[in-house]
């Protein structure tokens, strides 16, 4: 099944396959001539040709149009990556809100929809809330489930392979237990890849800020509960058992108590009320004491805010600031996100992109896979 | 200079350059015979026996002894890398002990030497010791300093590019600031790698404990003060400006007091004791919150327990482990050093090791190299 939805580009040789695979990725962000292909890969014209129109005729190119017309007479045809053959998806199915966005092959998003969810829904009722919002979704967009090549889902707690083991909120009744990873699969018969929501807060928020890969970053997902993701150098600290991030659990720095505070956008709103404020300072006071614990075991390059309180912008940053002032060693830059609170969801698009990068991109075939 | 000090491999070209490292690398830890070099680096007899009589010749392999004689005939000669060819060395300057090992070209310690130094030493003072004990060691066992071929040093505190950039303790004035790079590359001009002491630590564990490379190992290097060092998927985690590691540093953590408790000897000595145990009690509980916010942070495979307060064994552990029960979300080993206050030292070694790897053994010689 999986062949079907994911073709394996042609070829009839392992050496024409990585051929074909180059041609792809070379013409993946850009449209390229024949002419291109043959000067780069190093190909025959008439082996540039063939791969070329392969890939065309079987759906992975299409001819596209010129930037600018040629000086002298008739203009190179042009090729590009078909980035509508299929479709991935990113899902954040949060204890309050459910979001999913549909990307092209390429990630850019087609479209996005947002949906309530009880924190006190069962797991099945959650699981079909979110499966209803989702083929509605679709529906609408005239795609066939059948053409979702990834998937990406993001979910509170701690993941381990695909299933949620841990989670430490009193909402979510059932979810800890819950194969996250299979529900999707025997729905969708796709390719799902499934992480916490916190580490892929880090993952969307270094993306989506064109970060360099060698990026120490930690997220903090501070909503109704807090979260940390952290990447360093480039890559998602995961822990041994995917529980890294859970310092929120520690009663005694703080963290553990933000979910007493009046809600986060009542707290900005009524920012300038002086019984209010208070609550903000005290919120920022709290959040500040793990920040300050992260800091100094990690000495990230980078702190972004996201999640709800996120929303705050200069307000959270200059109270985050006064708290930790003279008590780091190191000065890491402290912002909030630009993602607001869907930087999740941009992780869990961004987690489909890389399966399909490893998957249908990657040109390295393995020896196993070349008969 | 440095060319002299660590010769490069003979060879007139790239490719036989390749060759002579190669076999160097396959001959390091085994004997092996001409006919070894020929099947497993697929040479001709004549370019087999050529590259491994230029490397005798300069001193790189030396013939060795057949483990057993041939069953028919004359035995085949056997080759080895000649460890002793040059000298590497790991130094660990602490505020109350300096630390020295010498060791052949395989990490192999061919002699250790410990020195007090005194907390309030000046830095001047504090290097000038240091080096006086390690030129003592070498002569008395006759090693011409210029021998060395790089230097492992670990020092307490931040260190950024071989300079102390922050020591949090009240001992060692003036440390802060110290190139100790400089400082060594001065004295004996060789290689030298500096890092701080409880990354080494971490480093030497995984080393000496022979840990798979994609280990997960926090090391809590528990003395006069605490620190901490990280190796996530067996890679050392420096942080952004080398500050990884601080969390001592954080007042509500516990590390901060641990430096007014009696000494670790004498409460491991009088453990019976009732007053005395209870002080242990409280160490281990102060250092139990570390522990917490690190595993939670983090979620490590492995923690380690080294320095002064590791040698307490069972004790130590069953301490933490009552303080730690119920509080952790995932379930790392946890577990004594059996590297004593020596582990640093280890990490000292294994980075000069790894420097000597890099330059000496690495096969991939850069284009820029090749002429």
């Amino acid at each position: 099944m999986e062949e079907k939805r994911r073709p394996v580009v042609a070829g009839r040789t392992l050496q024409r396959q990585i051929n074909a695979k180059s041609a792809l990725n070379r013409m993946r962000h850009d449209a390229v001539t024949i002419s291109d292909i043959i000067s780069e890969l190093h190909l025959s014209r008439p082996a540039a040709g063939d791969i070329v129109a392969e890939l065309v005729e079987d759906g992975w190119a299409v001819e596209s149009t010129p930037d600018s017309p040629s000086l002298m007479g008739r203009p190179a045809k042009t090729y590009q990556f078909n980035t509508n053959q299929g479709f991935i998806m990113g899902v954040d199915v949060g204890a309050h809100t459910l979001r999913i966005q549909i990307c092209n092959l390429n990630g850019q998003p087609l479209a996005e929809h947002e949906a309530s969810l009880a924190p006190t829904q069962s797991r099945d009722e959650r699981l079909e809330t979110t499966f209803r919002e989702i083929d509605t979704l679709l529906q609408g967009m005239d795609i066939p489930p059948a053409a979702i090549w990834s998937i990406g889902v993001a979910s509170p707690g701690v993941l381990r392979e695909g299933t949620v083991t841990f989670y430490g909120g009193p909402d979510m009744p059932g979810w800890v237990g819950t194969d996250l990873a299979a529900a999707f699969e025997q729905k969708y018969d796709t390719a799902v890849q499934v992480e916490g929501d916190s580490a892929l807060g880090a993952l969307g928020e270094v993306w989506q800020s064109n970060s360099p890969v060698d990026e120490d970053l930690v997220f903090i997902l501070a909503g109704y509960r807090v979260g940390l993701g952290i990447v360093m150098d480039g890559r998602l600290v995961r822990g041994y058992r995917g529980a890294a991030g859970l310092i929120g659990e520690m009663p005694e720095l703080g963290w553990s108590r933000l979910d007493s505070y009046p809600d986060i956008k009542t707290m900005l709103d009524t920012e300038g009320d002086i019984q209010e404020q208070t609550d903000l300072d005290k919120y920022c006071s709290d959040l500040a004491l793990g920040i300050r614990a992260i800091a100094l075991t990690l000495d990230p390059r980078i702190i972004v805010i996201g999640g709800g309180i996120g929303q705050g912008g200069p307000a959270i940053i200059r109270r985050l600031t006064e708290n930790l002032a003279g008590k780091l060693v190191s000065d890491p830059i402290l912002r909030t996100s630009e993602l607001g609170d869907r930087g999740v969801l941009h992780g869990a698009v961004k987690l489909a992109l890389i399966d399909i990068d490893q998957t249908v991109f990657d040109v390295d075939i393995p020896a196993s896979k070349a008969r």
